[in-house]
C-alpha cells in the first residue's frame, strides 16, 4: 500500500514519456489533511540538483500538499535553466490539483509542492512532456495509487520498494524508495516518500526522521558514492486523528526507514553479496561508525567477500586507515561468525567459514569501549562494473 | 640497471620458495660504501607488518648495509611470532653477508638490516625456506644484480620496475618498484628501493625522500586502499665521492620516484585505463589533493571511464563530497582537453570527447583560487574484480 496505506493521502504513477522505455517515469503524492505537516532531509552533497535546491526552500514553512517525482532525468548540474523547470513543475501541479477542483483550503500552490528528480545529471528535462504527465498524474491520483506511485520512481532498480507500519493505536506509517546504486551515506541515492496519518507537527516529525535516517539510510553504503538528487520526505495528515506519543511514532518511522534501507541493499546494482558490518567495542558511535565505513568502501574487501574469501587481513588493512581509538594487536574480526581474527592475528580457521548465502556478516572487535554501529554494503562484482560503465551511453 | 646502477651497490634476485609458482621471491640490496647513510618512508596505515615495525627501527640510526626483500607472503597481523620471524631474517641476513666475508668495517649486524616483506597477510613466513634462500642471494650478490632484484620483488606486477637518472655530475640515482593494487596514498601497496653514490647524510636523503614521495607515489590512488607493508628506502654509498647541490639531488630523486610511480600506475591489476586527474584553480593545494582523491575514489566514475563514457556528472557529485572552497556554479570539467562542464552546468559537447587511449586526462577547475595538484588512478574493471576476489585462494 505504499504511501497510501496512511489515511489522507492520494497518489498517482503515469507513464510522462521521460524515459525512453516507455515505463511509468512520474509519480505524484497528495496530501488531503487536514495537516499538511511535513519534515525531510536532503543529500548533504554541495552539488545539489534544482529540486534538492527548490524542496529544501519548501520544507522551511513545515508544510507539504503534494511532492511530484520524475524518474528518467536529475535536473542536477543543469544551471539557472534546470532550476526553471523545477519551479514551473511545481506550479504546473499546483495549477493542475487546482484544476481538477482537488480539496484544499486556500488552493494549492508551489510554494507547498516539493519536487524530486532521479536520473542522468546534466541533462535537461523535457518540459513539453512532463507538463502533460503532471496533468496526466492528477487525473489519476487515487486513495490506492500508492504502489504506482512506487514502479514510476524506480531508475535501475529490479524491484520497487515499500513499506508500512500499522500502529495498534490506530495510526499508519508508510512509504516508498528508489535507489539500486550511487549508494552512500549522506544520503545515498534515493528517493523515499513516507506517510502517515497520524497527527504529528512538523517539528516532531522533523526529530523523528533524523533520528530513523541517522541509523538506516545513513549506514546504508553500497559504493562509497554520494548523490547530488537525494531526498527522504515525510508528511503527515493527521487524518487518523490520534497523536501518538513521540516514542512510539519515532519507532514506527525507523521501523519502515529500516525496511526500506535494508531493501535498497538487497537491490544495490550488479551485487550478489548483502554485508553487514557490525563494529562493536568502540570507544565511540563516531569510532563505530567510522571503522565501518572504511571496510564498507575497501574495493579489495568487496571483491574478497565476492569471491567468497574470508580474507580478513584486508578488514584488518581498512582498520588501520581509520583514526578510531584501537590497538592493533587487540583487533578481534569474525566473518559469518568464525573468529577468523583475534588479537590483531590469526584466529580460527579460516576453512570453518561458509560464505554462500547471500547475508555475509562481519564483526570487528575494537576492544576499546562498549559502543557499536551497524553499516550495511554490498561486493563489488563485474555486474557492478558492467551496469556503471554504459550508464550514460 | 635498477639499484645496482649506482656505484657501491651489489643485488641479487633468488627463488627461495615462497611462492608455489617457483617464481624468484627473494632479493637484496647490499651498500658497500663507503658511507650507509639512509632514509625511509612507511605505510601510514595504523596496522602495520612486522618488517615495517622492525625497519622502523632500523632507520631510527640513519644507517643500512643492506635490504632484504621477499615476496609470497606479508608477514603482517602475525603477532609476536611473525616479528620473530623479520628480527631472525635480519640476524640471517647480517650473518650470511658476514660469512661470505662481504666487506664492512665491524661486520653486518641486524641493527642496520632493513626488510620489507609483500604478499598475503596473516600467514607466517616459511622460515625453514627462506633461511636458505638468503644464503643463496649473498652468494649471488652481483654489481649487476639490479634487473634480478627487482623481479624477485614482484607478486600480481605483470612487469618490473626500474628507473635510473645518471646526473652529468658524475652521480646517480637508481630504484626498483613494485605493486600493482592496493595502491592509495600513505603509501600505496609499493615495496621501492632507491639507491645513489652520491655523497649525502641521512637527513637530507629524508628530506630529498619526503619531498618526493609527497608528490609522486603519495599521489597514486589505483583502488583507494591501503596497505601494512609498503616501504620506500633510498640509500646512499657515495661511491661517487661527490656530494651534489641539494636542489638537484632532491630532482633526481623526485625524477626517479615520478617515473615509477608512473609504471606502478601503467600496471594496476586489471585497469584499461591511466586517468590523470588534475585539479586546478583551488584555493589550497590541500583543497586540490583532497578533490583529485576524491575524483580518484568514485567507483561510478572510474567505471565511466572504462566504459570511455564522458560522463561529467559523476566528477561534480565527486567534487560535491568535499569540504574544499567552491562554488558549485563556477566548476569547469575538462575530459581529454573538451569542457565538457562550464559553470557548474552543460558546457561543450560530450561527443567531441575522444576517450580511446589508455590515458584519460580529466581536469577540475575549483574557479576558486590558483593551487593546483595532480592525483593518478585507474579505472575500474571486470578484470580488477576477477583478480582480487580470488585472491588469497
Amino acid at each position: 500500500m505504499s504511501v497510501t496505506a496512511a489515511k489522507g493521502f492520494k497518489a498517482a504513477g503515469v507513464t510522462a514519456g521521460l524515459k525512453q522505455s516507455g515505463d511509468p517515469d512520474l509519480a505524484l503524492v497528495v496530501n488531503e489533511g487536514p495537516n499538511l505537516a511535513a519534515a525531510a532531509v536532503f543529500t548533504s552533497n554541495r552539488v545539489k540538483a534544482a529540486p534538492v535546491l527548490w524542496s529544501e526552500q519548501v520544507l522551511k514553512g513545515g508544510q507539504v500538499s503534494a511532492v511530484v517525482l520524475n524518474s528518467g532525468g536529475a535536473n542536477a548540474c543543469t544551471g539557472p535553466l534546470g532550476f526553471q523547470d523545477t519551479h514551473a513543475t511545481a506550479e504546473k501541479t499546483a495549477e493542475s490539483l487546482n484544476s481538477a477542483g482537488h480539496d484544499l483550503t486556500g488552493g494549492h500552490s508551489a510554494a507547498m509542492v516539493a519536487v524530486a528528480s532521479t536520473g542522468l545529471i546534466g541533462v535537461r528535462l523535457p518540459m513539453d512532456k512532463l507538463r502533460p504527465g503532471v496533468d496526466r498524474a492528477v487525473a489519476q491520483l487515487s486513495p490506492h495509487g500508492g504502489e504506482k506511485a512506487a514502479l514510476a520512481i524506480k531508475t535501475t532498480d529490479s524491484v520497487h520498494k515499500t513499506a508500512v507500519v500499522e500502529h495498534p493505536g490506530g495510526w499508519t506509517v508508510g512509504g516508498m524508495a528508489k535507489g539500486a546504486g550511487m549508494l552512500a551515506p549522506g544520503l545515498a541515492t534515493m528517493l523515499v516518500v513516507l506517510t502517515t496519518d497520524a497527527d504529528v507537527a512538523a517539528d516532531e516529525l522533523d526529530r523523528a526522521l533524523r533520528a530513523a535516517t541517522r541509523t538506516t539510510f545513513d549506514r546504508v553504503d553500497s559504493d562509497g558514492c554520494m548523490s547530488t538528487n537525494d531526498m527522504v520526505l515525510l508528511m503527515a495528515s493527521g487524518a487518523s486523528g490520534t497523536a501518538p506519543a513521540p516514542d512510539a511514532f519515532a519507532e514506527a518511522v525507523h521501523a519502515v526507514c529500516a525496511d526500506l534501507a535494508r531493501q535498497l541493499v538487497g537491490d544495490a546494482e550488479g551485487a550478489s553479496k548483502d554485508i553487514r558490518i557490525e563494529v562493536t567495542g568502540a570507544a565511540s558511535e563516531d569510532d563505530a561508525v567510522e571503522v565501518g565505513r572504511s571496510i564498507a568502501r575497501n574495493n579489495l574487501f568487496k571483491c574478497a567477500v565476492h569471491g567468497e574469501d574470508p580474507n580478513w587481513g584486508r578488514v584488518l588493512a581498512a582498520i588501520g586507515t581509520t583514526s578510531a581509538a584501537f590497538e592493533p594487536d587487540r583487533l578481534n574480526v569474525a566473518i559469518n561468525g568464525v573468529w577468523v581474527c583475534k588479537g590483531g592475528a590469526v584466529g580460527e580457521d579460516r576453512e570453518l567459514v561458509d560464505m554462500r548465502y547471500r547475508e555475509v556478516r562481519v564483526t570487528a572487535d575494537l576492544a576499546s569501549g562498549t559502543e557499536s554501529a551497524v553499516i550495511w554494503t554490498n561486493d563489488l562484482t563485474a555486474d557492478y562494473v558492467h551496469e556503471n560503465s554504459a550508464y550514460s551511453t
